[in-house]
């Protein structure tokens, strides 16, 4: 996997809130970088904040108004980050090293102004190559940029990994190293499926599947934006020395199995409704508002029989109560609401199943066997996902690991 | 007092770390805000951080480094005022308001670049003018700079009542007010003197002399600043309606009282060395590895007789560890020291003083009738202070201020 690394000495290095999560954590860090140093790297640092500040400040945002996001919001939680990259500059200057923390008016990343969710634009690579051309360290802030009125916007969830990403891009590296406190992305996860293994490569469209299908490693824009800029992305444990998951162009991955990994997500419900007007002007009136109150809408079905017109869809569990609200007071007097909680998704993600057909009936065939309902199915070109019972998650996915010959044994 | 009120409708309020120290606060303070624009007020507002984040952040730090000063240090402190600027922000946004929180570079503060006691160099008036041109209320982070390159800086303690007397000047404004959490200045502390009361004025030069004798009420700097500009500094409590104090030029106060005030540094020591080398040589040298690692010195004496040369001099109790340390292993061999604990000092200050004769004899003699004895003396044109007893402190206290005709039945 070496002959992966970018050839040149600057490799972009992301840590996240876990790993500088508290002082002893960050002289960990620190020590690493000195190593790294020491044979003849020249790191360019990214940090989170430390682990429960964001929640801290989200909870003191939401003591006064928890609908508020906006300019004032941004300028709060971009704080955490502040800290964190001070200490990690401390840590390194006691070390010897010269490091320079760098806030995003600093370093200059450019973002749009869509607050709490904003798209970097640019990021001053001529600023960067300076820092580094003096023999200093760059430590920047995640998360965090500004706009063109030199506001400070923050990224969502999981920014610092874009931050990490669209620096790498922006310097011209091949490759970023985003540490964690997982040693890999894992063919499953393996709280639930105990044959599950850590996968040596990914690549970019199943890492974005498998974002989009809860897993939490690491955030879809970030994987999304390595994908356009061909950069590597090296996920690895921030207090292992071996390597983790490298996520990687498809054409660059030795093998393509038809099912790299199963994923789930354990906490959905399904709203049914029946019945409903034909067409779609009703539809399109409900997602409306629904999305309008930021319910999210996953996996969407319709079916009519002599009775009528059936809708049913699946949402997350936190979203349930709002849904049924919305829909019960604009068209409780028209369709019956039939709610069912305690459901899971549970996929299949590869990009090989675009070589391969029948993967749908092993996928269905393997949860008949095991006497599991499938509620709601969605598929594309490389995932197969279905909504079950919750209680029959685990049984699901160890099903399915082993169905496509996943098992650490195998 | 109102005559001394600027007639422009834009107001400087500076709110100290107690005023914002939690949600709860913050949310008084935005109401009494939006009671001050219902009247017509075009605020201006500054923010200390929230008591005890400071603190916080200074021991992450130490956790480090304790002894590293410097650019990552500037920037950690900082983002204290970040965070309750921008929770100030969102109280005011919930009441209707517009505000527009602001960090030192988006405002423009420049510094020089002493990092943690940095200089205000210039303010950005035009840029504050433009926003409350637009409606805006202005809320500036208190305590924090940017140099010419950008980079955060940090004033000192106390650093968030100088950004508000900056703003003021920066203005043409011609007072400023500073929210905390005591309604106004003392003749004494109340609690070492229950006579004490609140004075409805003060002059610059002795608030300066007073910040600089142990009183916390406001920083030494602050003061400077406002007497070179001539802003009127009125200071009074964020919970309170009524006045508190005005510190005003001399030639605006009513009247010059001999003495305003009485003010006390409860843990002081005295390090005491005989004999000393004759000639500056020895002072020049002592003194210097004494500033060098940060001890502070107070009042020095120097006295001789027919067995030679003595030296004294008084500095604070946290000092005194590390300058035994630094005297004894430099001249341990030549001289002896000795040392006395549980000292305080004990001040007079008013700027009537110079104006009347036998201040100091009265001084002294209340001290003498009360049998204290003093150590060392040190006095100025508005100032009279002696090394006493710590556990005579009281005793002094409240017999000068009786003395000088301060008690509150007086």
């Amino acid at each position: 996997m070496n002959s992966m690394k970018t050839q040149s000495s600057v490799v972009v290095k992301k840590f996240g809130g876990t790993s500088v999560g508290s002082i002893e954590r960050i002289e960990q860090v620190a020590e690493r970088v000195l190593g790294d140093t020491r044979k003849g790297q020249k790191p360019i640092l990214v940090a989170s904040a430390m682990s429960g500040e964001t929640n801290r400040l989200v909870s003191l945002a939401s003591e006064i108004n928890p609908a508020y996001r906006g300019e004032a919001y941004d300028m709060l939680l971009a704080s955490g980050e502040q800290v964190s990259i001070s200490l990690l500059a401390m840590a390194l200057e006691k070390r010897g090293l010269k490091p320079e923390p760098l806030l995003a008016y600093q370093l200059g990343i450019q973002t749009d102004s869509l607050f709490s969710k904003a798209r970097i634009l640019s990021v001053n690579h001529e600023k960067m190559n300076s820092i580094i051309a003096a023999g200093k360290i760059p430590i920047v802030a995640g998360f965090q940029g500004v706009n063109e009125i030199h506001k400070i916007t923050t990224l969502g969830r999981g920014g610092s990994d874009t931050t990490a990403v669209a620096l790498a891009a922006a310097i011209g590296a091949d490759s970023c190293e985003i540490y964690t406190d997982v040693p890999a992305v894992f063919s499953a996860d393996p709280r639930l499926v105990p044959k599950a293994k850590e996968l040596p490569v990914l690549r970019y469209d199943e890492m974005m599947e498998m974002a989009s299908l809860g897993s939490k490693v690491l955030h879809f824009r970030c994987v999304e934006l390595a994908a356009k800029y061909k950069i590597k992305i090296h996920l690895r444990s921030t207090f292992e020395k071996r390597e983790g998951t490298w996520i990687v162009p498809e054409e660059e991955a030795m093998e393509n199995p038809v099912v790299s990994a199963v994923t789930h997500e354990p906490l959905t419900a399904v709203i049914k409704l029946f019945p409903v007007p034909k067409g779609t002007g009703f539809l399109a009136d409900l997602f409306d508002k629904l999305s309008k109150n930021n319910v999210v809408i996953d996996i969407i079905t319709q079916s009519h029989n002599e009775e009528g017109q059936r809708l049913a869809f699946s949402l997350p569990m936190e979203d349930l109560e709002q849904a049924k609200e919305i829909i019960g007071s604009s068209y409780g007097d028209q369709v019956n609401i039939s709610v069912m909680q305690d459901k899971a998704k549970i996929s299949i993600v590869g990009v090989g199943m675009r070589n391969y057909t029948g993967v749908a009936y092993r996928f269905f065939n393997c949860l008949n066997k095991n006497e599991i309902d499938v509620d709601l199915v969605t598929t594309s070109d490389i995932k197969v996902s279905a909504i079950i019972d919750k209680d029959k998650l685990s049984q699901a996915a160890i099903g399915l690991h082993s169905e496509f010959g996943l098992d650490n044994d195998q």
